[in-house]
């Protein structure tokens, strides 16, 4: 067997929320004016009652909506696929899997959170919502979900994925959203970084505060976050109950998990349920892979920061190169930002997750090879993974060891062709950020609070 | 339950074969220079000889090959999904279900023959494959399935997609293949065509004469065609078998099937065993959904005619336009092919295939209502499908029936957001072929033998 499908009744039930399971619990996001811990009524004007209720429980396990599971079973639970092909082109002892979220209709795992965002919104009375995106996959994900609930949507997309990847916009626009490149005018942030720097790329950070603005000034309107937050984080746990699942069906159990990090929402899918066992005592590694050029948790540091580049949000203690960090224009769009989910920071500091930032060019390499052996073609920011996946099956080769692998394929890449065009042409480079730049980012942070 | 997915234990073992239920035997290929029958010999010099067996063979069931069958359980079984949301928005008492053959790693049917084409000449000691391609869904499914069975691919892409459509050129060269835009000055046709006209949008009809010289003159290589021939209609049944076994699982039966015809083989594909059952008195409709801009069925002649522009193929007994017809340049490149796969017009000539000429506008209006409905965007090809399906849920509407509707979802438009954009720009018009434009395209075929 190498493919493990599972029917609509097997879809998990009920979220799981590692909150409970925590050594030692998180440390809670201040509010940045009393340098007091923020309750929900703060954030109350732009989240709905239930997500601030999800984003502090600390009930193991959270029921899944009905009409959630609804939207879930038009493309849950995913294969589970075994890469034979790979294993046997690496000639690796190693059994590798991947846990394939590009079958959803957005072909990404994005809209596990956007799907149970968009409902819960709706449900609170929301007509409307405003986000940020990065690559797109997390912005065309919303607009899918808001065009099953009803609801409308305006995305802000980072300037230099909205040029680099003209055809995620046309994907929200055909669900029905409205987009436009951030910093934009639309907007106070963006004005503003549009008088300083008329060229800017845009990061993820700037187009966080866009959003937030455009969702506080309006009261049809709340925020949506695609990554970072508890919540989001939650909702993607179904992907790694799935995967316990079905391996069963395999009669295997992974020792390495791995999956791509930028927020932290497809990582924290895959490998929560895992660290969940590794906090029980199960020997297993967890690995989180950024990229070299944008490497908050293995060049940042554990810091409460802001969320965004306007501080607008509450401050959080996460991994992050400094709020005004503006990544380099890598392809790999979903992994270009300054923090990482608390969530994932904290069990880094309590040796549960380990970093990896591989080099760009490396990624490229990595997802051609399963390209060519696997048949699909990852986006950039799962070619993060794969370059892990494939690197660990090198070393059990080495180290002739029959090690489980289980990585998660977090999206395809149809939608970034003009990334592999680059790469063939020889016009990617690699890029590590030079230490002044760190240091200037750093300078930003270093009298807010520690943790 | 809306959707039905099934292990690889639960793949067809063989591939369903008409020939051996046809009430008449389908109508020979001929020898252009004698007017006789062609046998397989004089084929071989372009076609494996495993393949031309399938073409002639009148064997109901052929087995698949294991390491076909093992390439098939990366993506196969596809789901079976009931198009709930559609369904609602219609208000329609008819329940219409989908096919999705968009899980494919190249995201459409194709791969179905693409990987047992391949295999067939691997083992047959070919190491080079020549084809051509339109949409390019058929020349990124060869070069993905190339790729598995280490081939060199040379994919000649008709001028109008290659130019519509870089990325799917993309996606073939991340797969190892080559390629170029048809007409090219490769081959004798391709500058022929050049010469004559150097604009050329290019047509299927031309780049099928391109590959056909290609392989014709080189020992190491073979022609492989995406659609037409009655083997590939044979691989695609794998479709249409798969959704036989998933309707158990719902407990229905549909009472018309639907499908996009280009070539034919997706329509044949998800058709070919249902009309088994209809030659055995199963009343059920099959409908094969062609564009308006090349109505090769509903305008055409039943007749004679070369598959190719530059006469280098075999008489075929088939609708036509013609084979000098350079059709339109729609976006449903894989629609536009001047003939129809002879075992499709001889099933309508049988009066058991009716054909249905929707056009562009109406094929896009009803794809951006499936994708907000259920949330995956159609390529245009299946747009036709998704048109048909809507019209006969909405007839259903009018006359209070429950009937069920099956249609073939044939591939998604990931690599078609260019259309969509046009079709929100209103760019797109609709195209109806003038009178003499068809008669000129006749008086090509006319002296060529009567079926």
């Amino acid at each position: 067997m190498k493919r493990s499908v599972l029917g609509e009744n097997e879809l998990p039930r009920s979220w799981y929320n590692i909150a409970a399971d925590l050594p030692e619990p998180l440390r809670p996001p201040l509010d940045p004016g009393t340098g007091k811990p923020i309750g929900p009524e703060q954030l109350a004007a732009i989240f709905p009652m239930p997500l601030l209720e999800q984003e502090m429980s600390a009930e193991r396990e959270i029921a899944i909506p009905e009409p959630v599971l609804d939207v879930y079973a038009m493309w849950r639970p995913t294969p589970l696929i075994r890469a034979v092909r790979l294993e046997q082109h690496l000639g690796t002892p190693a059994k590798i899997f991947y846990k394939y979220e590009g079958a959803s209709p957005p072909g990404s795992h994005k809209p596990n959170t956007a799907v149970a965002q968009a409902y819960y919104n709706k449900i609170s009375g929301i007509e409307r919502l405003a986000t940020e995106t990065g690559a797109g996959q997390w912005g065309s994900a919303l607009a899918f979900a808001c065009s099953l609930f009803d609801m409308a949507l305006k995305v802000y997309m980072v300037r230099v994925s909205y040029e680099q990847k003209p055809y995620r916009r046309s994907l929200i626009q055909t669900w029905g959203g409205e987009i436009v490149p951030s910093p934009s005018p639309d907007t106070p942030a963006g004005r503003q970084v549009l008088e300083a720097t008329p060229d800017s790329p845009g990061s993820l950070g700037i187009a966080i505060s866009e959003a937030v603005q455009d969702a506080a000034h309006r009261d049809d309107t709340n925020y949506s976050l695609g990554s970072v937050l508890n919540h989001v984080l939650l909702h993607q746990t179904v992907i790694g109950l799935e995967a316990q699942r079905q391996f069963r069906d395999f009669g295997l159990e992974p020792d390495v998990v791995i999956g791509c990090v930028g927020g932290g929402s497809n990582f924290g899918g895959i490998a929560l349920p895992y660290v969940r066992e590794k906090i029980h005592g199960k020997p297993l590694r967890a690995i989180a892979v950024e990229p070299e050029a944008c490497p908050s948790i293995t060049r940042g540091h554990y810091h409460y920061d802001f969320g965004d580049t306007a501080q607008t949000t509450p401050l959080m203690a996460m991994h992050t190169l400094g709020h005004s960090f503006v990544p380099p224009g890598i392809h790999a769009g979903g992994l270009r930002y300054h923090g990482m989910a608390p969530l994932i920071s904290h069990l880094v500091e309590l040796d549960l997750v380990e970093p990896q930032a591989p080099a760009q060019l490396d990624c490229f390499a990595a997802a051609v090879t399963f390209a060519r052996t696997e048949g699909v073609i990852p986006a950039p920011e799962t070619a993060h993974a794969v370059q892990a996946a494939i690197a660990e099956a090198e070393r059990c080769k080495r180290e002739g060891s029959e090690e489980t692998i289980l990585f998660g394929f977090s999206g395809h890449g149809f939608f970034d062709m003009s990334a592999y065009d680059a790469y063939f042409a020889e016009k990617l480079t690699n890029y590590q950020l030079p230490e002044d730049a760190l240091a200037r980012a750093w300078e930003a942070i270093r009298e807010l609070p520690k943790p």
